[in-house]
C-alpha cells in the first residue's frame, strides 16, 4: 500500500475532500482545527526502546505538533488506547503521567480504552484559531522565504543509534523519544502574519515537507542545504530525509522575519515548476528516500 | 484489566479529569463536544462477519451516536486507520463509501493511515452545542421520567446469530452490523429542554447505561422492564444487557414529553440510594452481566 495513493482514493470517495491535505483540518464555522495521529507498536515504536512515560509524552507532542503546523493554539486532546492483556496499571499510570507532562496547558478530555493484540494509540487534538492566521501547504508564494525552527535530523540519528544498541550521546535519543512541539514558533508566525502562508511540521522529514509545499502551492522551492541547522554529528542525508524531529518549516513573506525569533532562513520560493531544488538538484518526488518507521 | 478501574486511575493522573465521564467531553469555550471511539479487529468485529462497507458505516455511526448522547449536533469526523499489508484498495474504497453513507451531513475531514498487524480503527467526532442543551449522566433528578428511543437487544441478538452461523431473520444482522445513531431523538430533546438532564447511548447495554446514570446522579432509577420496547424474538436478558444498539436513554422532566415523539417511558427517577431497581430487584453494579465483545 502506498499512503499517498490511498489518500487520493479516499479524497475521491468523500464529498468533504476540500478539508483533507494539511496536517490539520480547519473548521472555520467552529473556529477550530482538528487532527488525529496514531502510534502503532512495532510500526512507530518498540517497547524495548521507549518507556510508557516517554510514549505518553510523544503521543501528545506528535498531535500538538500538527496543531502548531496549522498555526492554531493547541487546547484539547483525546487519547484512545488499545492495550494487550499483559499491560498493567503501572504502564497506564506512567503513560498518562508522560501525556500530562507534554500537555502543559492543553487539556486531555477523553478517549477510550479497548483490548488488542498490540499497543495501538490514536489521539485527536483540537486547536483554537482565535487570533491566529491558519496555514495551508498550498499557500507558498513566489518571493516568500523558507524558514525552519530548530535542528534537523537529530531524531532519525537517535533512532539509528537505538537500532544499533547505542545510548550515547543522549541528546539524540531524547530528540527521538521525547520530541518537543514548536508552540512558540507557531504562535509568533500565526499571530503576526496577515497574508496566506504555508507551514508544516517535519514528521516525515524536512525534504518531504518542502516538496509537499512545492507541489501543493505549484511553486519552485530553492534550498541551500548548507543553511539547514543541524548537530555536527548528523550527516546531510539524515538532516534532509530523517523524520520525527517535529520541527516546523514555513514559507512566509520577508517583512514578517523582523517580528520572529528562533528561525533560520534556508531558501526561497520562486515562480516556476512545482519542484524542490536542493543546491541545484531538482526533485519532483522523494518517495524512495522517505523516512521509514520500523515497518510500513 | 478492568476498564472502569483504569479510567479511575487515568482521572487521578490527569489535571483535567472534570471533563471525563460522559460519552463526549463538552468544551464550552469552543461551543463543541468531542468524542473518540475505536473498533479493533477480533475485539469489536471479525472480518468474516462484516463487510468493509458495513465497517465504515458502523465506525461513523458509533461516534455520531456518542455525539447524539450529548445532545450536540454531529458535524465533523476524523478517522484513523491502521491496516495490515493484505488490505487492498477495494477495502479502503468500500470502507469510505460506507463511512460516507453513514455521515449524511457530517463531514469527514481528516485522520491518518498507518500499517499494523490487525485492522484498528479510531474515529473522533465533533458536535456543535449551538442551540442545544448538553447532557451529563450526572444530571438525572428525582421526578424525572426515564425514556428510551427504539428497540433494545436486537444488535446483541444479531451478534449471537452470527456466532451461531445464522443469517435470518436479517433485521437482527442489520441491527448489529449497521446500527443507526438516533439524531432526531437527540435533537428533539436538546433543542427543547431548559433544565439539566441525563442522556447516554446504549453502546454497552441499556442496563449499564441506566446504572451509570443512577450512580453518577446519586439517585434511584426504577424500571418496569415490561415497558422496554423490543422485538418479540428477543429475550429480556438480551434486551437489558445486550450492547451496541446505539439507542438513547434519557432522564428528563415530564413536561418535555409532550414536545417529543418516538420515545417510550420505561421508568422513573426517585430520591434514594444510587441503585438501579429492575422490577423490584436492586442492583448497585452489573459488571458480571456486562456486554462482552469478542474479547476484552
Amino acid at each position: 500500500m502506498n499512503e499517498k495513493s490511498l489518500i487520493k482514493l479516499i479524497k475521491s470517495t468523500l464529498n468533504s475532500s476540500e478539508y483533507i491535505g494539511d496536517d490539520c483540518a480547519y473548521l472555520p464555522d467552529l473556529g477550530i482545527v482538528i487532527t488525529q495521529d496514531s502510534l502503532v507498536e512495532d510500526v512507530h515504536f518498540k517497547t524495548s526502546f521507549i518507556t510508557p512515560y516517554q510514549l505518553g509524552f510523544k503521543t501528545v507532542m506528535v498531535n500538538i505538533s500538527d496543531v502548531c503546523a496549522s498555526g492554531a493554539e493547541p487546547e484539547y486532546l483525546t487519547i484512545s488506547l488499545s492495550l494487550p492483556d499483559y499491560i498493567d496499571e503501572k504502564f497506564v499510570k506512567d503513560f498518562y503521567e508522560g501525556a500530562q507532562k507534554a500537555s502543559e496547558k492543553v487539556k486531555i478530555v477523553g478517549g477510550d480504552l479497548t483490548g488488542g493484540d498490540k499497543i495501538y494509540i490514536s489521539a485527536a487534538a483540537i486547536g483554537s484559531a482565535k487570533g491566529r492566521k491558519i496555514s495551508s501547504r498550498s499557500n507558498a508564494k513566489p518571493g516568500y522565504k523558507i524558514i525552519v525552527s530548530g535542528e534537523h535530523g537529530s531524531s532519525a540519528y537517535g533512532l539509528n543509534m537505538l537500532l544499533d544498541g547505542k545510548n550515547e550521546p543522549e541528546r539524540f535519543i531524547k530528540a527521538h523519544l521525547m520530541p518537543v512541539a514548536q508552540r512558540e514558533f507557531s504562535k509568533l508566525i500565526s499571530e503576526n502574519i496577515k497574508e496566506d502562508y504555508a507551514m508544516m511540521d517535519t514528521s516525515d522529514g524536512l525534504a518531504d515537507a518542502l516538496i509537499q509545499i512545492a507541489l501543493a502551492s505549484n511553486v519552485t522551492i530553492d534550498i541551500d542545504t548548507s543553511k539547514i541547522p543541524h548537530d555536527p554529528l548528523v550527516d546531510i542525508e539524515t538532516v534532509l530525509y530523517g523524520g520525527e524531529d517535529y520541527q516546523l518549516v514555513a514559507a512566509v513573506p520577508e517583512y514578517l522575519l523582523k517580528k520572529l525569533t528562533g528561525y533560520t532562513i534556508i531558501g526561497d520560493v520562486k515562480k516556476g515548476a512545482a519542484v524542490l531544488n536542493l543546491d541545484g538538484k531538482i526533485y519532483t518526488n522523494i518517495d524512495n528516500k522517505l523516512y521509514k518507521h520500523f515497518k510500513e
